[in-house]
């Protein structure tokens, strides 16, 4: 039997995937050297592609790591001297926040319960924290913060670092890189593929407090900020990447470019109202998140009466895979992904079979 | 044209790999929750085939990581407090001595010049330093360590750790974990997959160091040690993995099983012997490594009297790659793979060109 996935990642893979991958094992891609031009020019598309979806200025350059974790500490080791300040609405903005601890940094924390965003308004920087580390969208609630806020934060804060973790939104979130310093996303969420890659868009202003860094302190040795960009001005990486991941990476990008970012966008936001209206209008489906202006458009969180995990057992029995809620909303939870990779057809199916339970 | 891979890394690809592909892609694996019994399964499986296949005992885990250089990183961070030190004979060594320095850790340096190797009896470890970090196989010389001397290093320094980059040898080299504390490889050489996945095997006597140091000392935020361990003890892994390169790894290993590990490494032996023996005899060719006890078996590197860069075009034209010298040999040198994928065949046929030319 043959699912489709509306997990919030590892997800449902995108329908040009396997094209792609045919492509990749064909040209015998898995082989080819990561410092010859054949890899670099391979590199260089696939940068060049994000660029234009992601309206990426010249200032940033685009990283390739393992994970979007890894990025979280590359960047607390590249624009964190001592302090680092945290918006933290959920377990993954939680995680940001304890890497901070972990690197020995002295962590702010400014904390609401899952299920609630920030707005610039509130947002009160810490005189010497140098970095404020925002989560567009908390994958374990579905609390999506607007780009406009994230945007504010850093216009109140000319002078601190802003990150934006678009782990599980990019490329949905159209963020202004004349604000934002760094963000930052992985591949198994709305560009469906296989897990195994981070990428981290970074400017030039956050390497250069890196190399200020590493006169004094250590900045780590695997993948420091000061070698990944030197690497990159080559489009090459310090260590042997994950080419099949960078290959397929830059190739969605390019399908993504051929439809358009805006339209992609747009079909994002129509299949999320389907599915807030469904939850909303339905007897036992309530919206997590109160306030729509927070409401993901990439990550819906639906309460439910019934147990989820039995409403996963009946999807899946119908073709369907959406996720169960996070950590203790577990079993009174679902999680539902709405990713490029599912259709507006896809998202009408599940909702009439969840219609019917 | 299709080309056969004697290049050192990405490599060739194992002839099984496509089969596995196909079934990771038909089965959906690129979708399935990385915190789900499904991915616990293949995860479980792939320790289990890895642990059969290079006979790792239960003291040590098998942890995956985004490459064997995050690796370096992880065990410095791990096992040295303060001081550690180092056997350097080529680049990859090298490589490991400089992430301690990135470290902030007072490394000890014992270099040779490429091409040569170290013997027990002449390595004197100095009395502060906790981790003697050796290379099996320097991928850039084509020395490889004979597995003996390593051991004997160990008992020569019973209280320090000791270290094992078996990057581009694994599983060729018979490692007794009983004297091994921590041993690494990545996948993109012997075990013929695509590159973005390291191995690091280590002792339960690392971890307990880790959590040593880890009261003191930052020992780094993402992958650590304490949290792969606790993660693993669940086949999970604490962030989201390449769940593709874990299952194909461990259905690689389990394909290197049918077979016999030793029969591998008899047939990595036969090969290998083939190749030096043609680069002995003929005009224009001549093993770099002069100690024949230290010719590394997986990794040849021979003197070349014609420009390489040329040689390797002509073999090219015939469908097969070779690799060229590392760095400052890059004109004057080759290095030739001898991995599993490669048959005796392959290599026969190579030799032929190779002599025509």
């Amino acid at each position: 039997m043959s699912f489709t996935f509306f997990t919030p990642g590892p997800a449902q893979l995108y329908p040009t995937f396997e094209k792609h991958l045919q492509t990749f094992v064909t040209d015998q891609l898995g082989s080819i050297s990561h410092r010859s031009q054949q890899y670099r020019d391979i590199h260089k598309f696939t940068v060049d592609q994000l660029r234009i979806l992601l309206n990426v200025p010249a200032s940033h350059a685009i990283l390739f790591l393992g994970s979007a974790s890894e990025i979280w500490e590359r960047i607390l080791f590249s624009c964190v001297e001592l302090e680092s300040y945290h918006l933290v609405n959920g377990s993954f903005s939680k995680k940001f926040y304890d890497y901070s601890n972990s690197l020995n940094k002295y962590a702010h924390l400014f904390e609401k319960p899952m299920g609630e965003s920030f707005v610039a308004s509130e947002v009160v920087v810490p005189e010497y924290a140098e970095l404020i580390c925002t989560t567009h969208n908390e994958t374990s609630s579905g609390v999506q913060m607007p780009v406009s806020e994230i945007h504010k934060i850093k216009q109140k804060n000319p002078s601190k670092f802003i990150a934006v973790d678009m782990v599980s939104s990019a490329p949905y979130p159209e963020l202004d890189y004349s604000l934002i310093d760094t963000a930052f996303f992985s591949v198994q969420k709305a560009f469906g593929l296989p897990a195994g890659l981070g990428v981290w868009i970074v400017s030039e202003k956050c390497l250069q407090k890196a190399e200020y860094i590493k006169n004094q302190y250590s900045i780590g040795a695997h993948n420091d900020l000061p070698t990944l960009w030197k690497n990159a001005l080559n489009n090459e990486t310090p260590a042997t990447p994950n080419v099949m991941g960078i290959y397929l990476l830059g190739k969605i990008a390019e399908d993504f470019n051929k439809i358009g970012v805006q339209n992609i966008r747009k079909e994002t936001e129509q299949k999320a109202a389907l599915i807030y209206k469904f939850i909303e209008k339905t007897t036992g489906f309530t919206p997590f998140v109160k306030d729509k202006a927070n409401r993901s458009q990439t990550v819906v969180v639906a309460n439910t009466e019934l147990v989820s995990t039995d409403i996963i057992k009946a999807v899946k029995s119908q073709g369907m895979v959406i996720g169960s809620g996070y950590g203790k909303y577990k079993l009174n939870q679902l999680r539902i992904a709405n990713f490029p990779a599912t259709s507006l057809e896809d998202v009408e199916k599940l909702i009439h079979v969840l219609g019917r339970i």
